[in-house]
């Protein structure tokens, strides 16, 4: 049976630890092509290059790996490796390891998952994963298992169409992790500060700050997991859609205004 | 009565012509504060700036109006005029008038839709337009009783929590607007080819492009009433998750793997 290939990307760039930790486990898995951004790019949100040319650098090759640096955002990279290199479509895009969680509305303004839903947008089984771990010195290497795990239970069964999964791993505590748990996204919200300050030439400038806050006391939600030690699966789609809604506004339509 | 205060942004930069329209419109509806990037952030979808200092430039200010650019993205934007200039919550959010369509899959990449999303998250009515029309000269002036009819109606009646609407009118091309419709989100898609160039120093550099295409022949979706000639309405929520996905994925639960 051919292998299949598995096309790796990331937000934190080419140099990341957690991105290693990714390869290592998706080579046991599969053949890899890995693009990622030459720098970082978190909180890129699905940012797009439009205005600006896109530039591709060959880092490696060897038979069954080959990888690449860009100068886009991870969303980029995802539609690059397909287009510009592979000239295919890969079985399977897995992004991350992140440093830092992408549960809850983070996904929204995560690089890593604009990457794992641009793989949904064309149909093809895709997987964030992040380590809810900010510390320099984050441990990844506690994640390989679930993660070998759940991309294997991809590979072998597939997602429903136009679905992805937002993976987030616990932080390694000394506790440890209790196993995976299938969840929602729970309903939290940064609640943001500025921090301002004056420059050498008086001139003002702020820093965005701020403090997450779970709303949601659900015992369903990914944030419900980690705060628990279990990893928390979300599969995620992209249609924003409230549809309960739509009966509600029926009586805004209107015929011709001008 | 007070009058309401309404937050204003875009992504196409404090002087794109789509602005001055929308900011016209809400002049009729309340007292307005907008604050938009200082250059266009097309494609920016919902990213923030966490790495570098923003800073925010006061253009003009009489009774009832105020108008500052910032550097930041169109959610950094939400973020500023908030907390670092209001210090309040406004009233209302509105976004555009885009140049060009944030229909179907297009809300992912919108920075346009970031900043309305943005509103959503905090629970602020937030209400985000384009225009489907990407000609230079473009003529946004016939959105404005449908603008002021939708804004009007958010006003007065709000919108269900952490919902907010992604309005797209149709081109002016001859025959006229039909009316307003409340409807779904398309599933469509970019279908990207990169137009591969080599510089002048025989460096090879990428263009991405890309043509979209429909595959959702439902008569109930924000393509369909473009089509026809409808202003499209489509109520947005900020949860990503496919809730019937997680059933089928339940027996990948497990234990710990470590």
């Amino acid at each position: 049976m051919q292998k299949p290939l598995i096309l790796i990307t990331n937000d934190d760039g080419i140099h990341a630890p957690g991105l290693r930790t990714l390869i290592q486990v998706m080579r046991n898995l599969g053949n890899v092509l890995i693009i990622a951004p030459d720098k970082p790019m978190s909180g890129m949100g699905h940012a797009v290059t439009i205005s600006s040319p896109l530039r591709v650098h060959k880092l490696k090759e060897e038979e069954g790996y080959s990888e690449y640096s860009c100068n886009g955002t991870p969303a980029d990279c995802v539609k690059l490796g397909q287009k510009a290199i592979l000239g295919r479509k890969p079985d399977l895009i897995v992004s991350g390891i992140n440093h830092g969680s992408n549960s809850s509305v983070n996904v929204i303004y995560s690089g890593t998952m604009a990457a794992v839903i641009e793989g949904a947008l064309e149909n093809i089984p895709a997987i964030g994963f992040s380590l809810d771990d900010y510390t320099f010195h984050a441990d990844f290497s506690k994640c390989a298992p679930y993660i070998e795990s759940i991309a294997g239970k991809v590979i072998s069964e597939g997602l429903p169409d136009y679905t992805c999964l937002n993976v987030n791993i616990p932080a390694v505590n000394g506790s440890p992790i209790r196993g995976i748990k299938v969840v929602r996204q729970a309903l939290a919200f940064w609640d943001e500060k500025f921090d301002h300050r004056r420059d050498p030439h008086n001139r003002d400038y702020y820093w965005l700050t701020g403090e997450f806050k779970n709303m949601d006391s659900g015992e369903d939600t990914d944030e419900w997991a980690l705060r628990n030690n279990y990893v928390a699966v979300v599969p995620v789609h992209f249609d924003l859609t409230s549809h309960k809604t739509i009966p509600l506004l029926k009586n805004w339509e209107t015929g011709n205004l001008n």
